[in-house]
């Protein structure tokens, strides 16, 4: 499901395709993170625009929101496509746990949350920069303080072309 | 799960318990929602801050967002508790739906994502004004225009009850 997530890129050099427009993250979940690449976390995305919910099973077994900065989020409602240049989509993923205190207050085991967060990813659109990618820079950023290979960056990219009707954007905004 | 999302009251005089600050939302997950009780949504609070992500199965079977008005956030971020009074909290709830387009990407089945929207709920801090449901009101607005009655209602202060030690907040906050 990394490859079915916001983010991460194909391409053979990746080292600098990914720069981002701020240089550290305020934010509780970027403490221990590295950047890979030299990426940089964008500063204040913790506090940016509510896009949508998903959860991904299997290995991944995970729970996630996807939040974007005002550009994002303004072509996400008015239907811009493509996304304009600036507009950065975050993927924040968390593991996929059973609440026992939800479950014991409802009576009933149905409740899952989010548990310890497990990385964050970035997309962000630059249709001359990242022109080789279709205009997207891609970023992920571990919680555990590893760094990913690029193999696993070299996934992304292929498989996002997947959505090019919606400008490699899978996730689709919740009302 | 109704019970152990973050609002819903309990008392026998609802009527007009719920005062909430603004009059109308601007939101497009307001449109055709029915105000119950005398509630109102606040508005803007699709802007809101992010707070955690959820699955609730069973007959729910919803993906919700928790978002959180400024000092709502604030008071997550700096563990203040109780709450203070202006804190609202809002949970979002979409209906909990396997993903054929990301299956289909990734080649596995594995995704599910938000789906329609079928209520949004508040849960506003007020010590003074909700003396007798814990110092909060609550509101419950669904999607398909229905409204809930007084015996939905009385079912949620109850449950919030049982995590006094929280201020009646179920949701942790996601970092």
């Amino acid at each position: 499901m990394k490859r079915i997530t916001l983010l991460l890129v194909g391409v053979g050099t990746l080292a600098g395709i990914v720069v981002f427009t701020t240089t550290t993250s305020r934010n509780v979940s970027a403490q221990g993170v590295a950047p890979i690449f030299g990426t940089k976390i964008p500063d204040g995305y913790r506090d940016w625009g509510f896009i949508s919910v998903a959860h991904e099973a299997g290995e991944l077994n995970d729970i996630r929101t996807i939040l974007g900065n005002d550009p994002a989020i303004k072509a996400y409602r008015e239907g811009t496509l493509p996304f304009p240049d600036g507009a950065i989509i975050a993927a924040l993923h968390y593991r996929f746990i059973p609440s026992a205190e939800n479950n014991k207050a409802f009576g009933r085991d149905q409740s899952f949350v989010a548990g310890a967060p497990t990385n964050v990813q970035f997309m962000v659109k630059d249709s001359k920069k990242y022109a080789a990618t279709g205009g997207r820079g891609f970023g992920h950023f571990n919680n555990d303080g590893k760094t990913v290979d690029d193999a696993f960056m070299k996934t992304c990219f292929p498989c996002h072309q997947k959505i090019k009707e919606r400008d490699l954007v899978f996730t689709r905004y919740a009302p």
